[in-house]
């Protein structure tokens, strides 16, 4: 069994991402399931076309894409993608879509397809601050995240993937006065326990991990 | 012209809810469009009826939803609907469902068919703290925004609608420490605000009002 | 009995400030309390000045300074004032001053005399959201609070006194994303509260309202 | 050289405390100073005779006490403590003492000796997020800090000393949902750091480091 990590490369002005740095740290194997790694653009008009290659060269059955979600102090387990880019920002090719469809003519969204309340339950009991998000906001993280659903609902059906985002790195938020932050070691630690949460179970637990609003 | 704006009625132990008190405060036209109001239950096995009745009844040309997003300092337009009920708490029936679609079949997500992004413009042009939401929760305020979309996709094509989240009133947020609120005044001002807009312009503005993540 | 309330003149790049608009709401009696109110400088070299002619003048048996926290949620009714000035931004004349003491040689800090506990009490009991603040900020604020209380304990010592901070106005949040806001006829009926609750009780109540950290 | 760290035992229902977790991967010595560490009861009524007792047998050059600011996301150097107890909860020994004084007949406050600003410099320019913070609270912290101060005042001219508060650890943020929390190791890295700040160097720098409120 074969896990797809994907990771972007720094956007927005900063010289770090969490979300690559965290794939140097990932170890080959975890149990059974071999682990390999891609660093994707932060380019709405390239980082589906690196993803789908990655995908079509990898052969892998689970695909865990990693984002930075600057100001969230917990690991963040996407329920959802939508389709809609609406880019408050410029990406790094200097792209800013707004109200254009990640999938011109596709549905209004995709669900993840791991069992992401496990996940979020094994981060926890590993004493990992972790919560089911149900928004992966509208920039090139959630375009990512309705591509790659897409992709495997269209192209791939045996296959599994979804998101998780990631806080600043404590060195990021030293930055940014009152941002939380989550050491390096344990981002890498959270992905590894949601890898082999992945791999072990296909049916999510069940668990009200819900928001009012 | 027609518009329909319902409310719900108080929820969680809460003995008011701005969503139903300010259907008090519209007025019974704003220029050329006539407002119906109907308060709706708290209740998953109930509201989608419920909503169903007022709009074979009243037959609007608009449907505006309002609902109590406690912690949240701004009128939020909600951008999409999602197919699932995930209740953190139970109901006023005692109903909590987990991980339950909203309608077994249906899409994955609609977005609202108001010009959300022209409220948010007109709402802060006339002082009112607004915003774009991408997310209307997983409780029955999505269940309400999602069954009203699927009811106007599948079954009433000429129609209009969208959901709004109000902040708590100041008499609620001085019981939680910390909590932000508006006055139901400004509350009432906006949604007239919100009904005028939506009954002049079919059609979004552009601007660049998205999430990073 | 005689009150002087005093408002900041806008500062920071603001328009408004709700601690100058708020005057003009006040009557001019509340019960057997006489009130008078001044728009004061935001400036470290001239507000304590002018504090300090207008308590010559006035001969108020009360002093509120009111002056804003853009951020907060609540009306904020402040416990204690520190010597010290440390200015982040400029202040209206351009001063930044850093690390300096209030008044050099001054104890390190001087404690409201008004009956902080039993204003927050009656504020909540009237729906308003209110809180003991354990903290003004180290800007003009704080500067001006520990002024007043300084002349009071070396030149007035039969007068009391104290400083509330106030949220933005809508108008202000409504251009600044996420920012809390109170309508200004909810701080004025704050105000009347606070003015007359320290007019009929010179002792606060016992009531649990301190801060873990 | 000698420096004196404390830190407190778990209070409120936490099983672990950072603030005394931390001491114990503290090395026996930082370059030339000489460490001593101390768990301190969350006790109003004990904690500072325990404090004074370890500062009589040890006589530290240094003393930097620790305590838990569970919700904040920055290792926080404290600028003041004030000379009031006010319990929002009881403390390990059922005490909740209502705004009794730290010190009968002491001054409002004391602000620390410590060089706060080179400490939160050097403590980004290594990657963690730390600020200046004006309030430690009413609760058990700001009561040993001020009992510290007033001891190094009044017993001890020639020691200096202040006081730092943490964040969560991410094992205790991870059953309160949003919280914040910094690593163990990063907390550890954070107090060396401001202990060789604090053997180097009497005088702090001049920064711009207040709060406007």
């Amino acid at each position: 069994m074969k896990a797809l990590v994907t990771g972007f490369e720094p956007f927005g002005g900063d010289g770090v991402n969490p979300a690559s740095e965290v794939l140097k740290l990932l170890p080959p194997r975890i149990g059974a399931l071999d682990i390999a790694t891609r660093v994707l653009p932060c380019a709405f008009d390239r980082v589906l076309a690196e993803l789908a290659d990655a995908v079509g060269e990898l052969r892998p059955d689970l695909v865990l894409c990693l984002g930075l979600a600057g100001g969230r102090a917990e690991l963040s387990l996407e329920r959802v993608a939508i389709n809609v880019d609406d880019a408050r920002i410029a990406d790094n090719d200097g792209g800013q879509p707004i109200d254009r469809p990640v999938v011109a003519g596709g549905p209004a969204g995709y669900f993840s397809t791991l069992p992401i309340k496990a996940a979020v339950a094994a981060l926890r009991e590993a004493g990992l601050p972790a919560t089911v998000s149900n928004s992966a906001g509208t920039f090139v993280c959630n375009h990512l995240f309705y591509g790659l659903m897409h992709l495997l609902a269209t192209r791939r059906p045996g296959l599994r993937g979804g998101f998780m985002h990631l806080p600043y790195l404590p060195s990021q938020a030293a930055a940014q006065p009152g941002a939380p932050s989550m050491a390096l070691a344990d981002i890498a630690h959270g992905v590894e326990i949601v890898l082999a949460v992945a791999a072990a179970q296909r049916d999510d637990i069940v668990a009200a991990e819900g928001a009012i609003s």
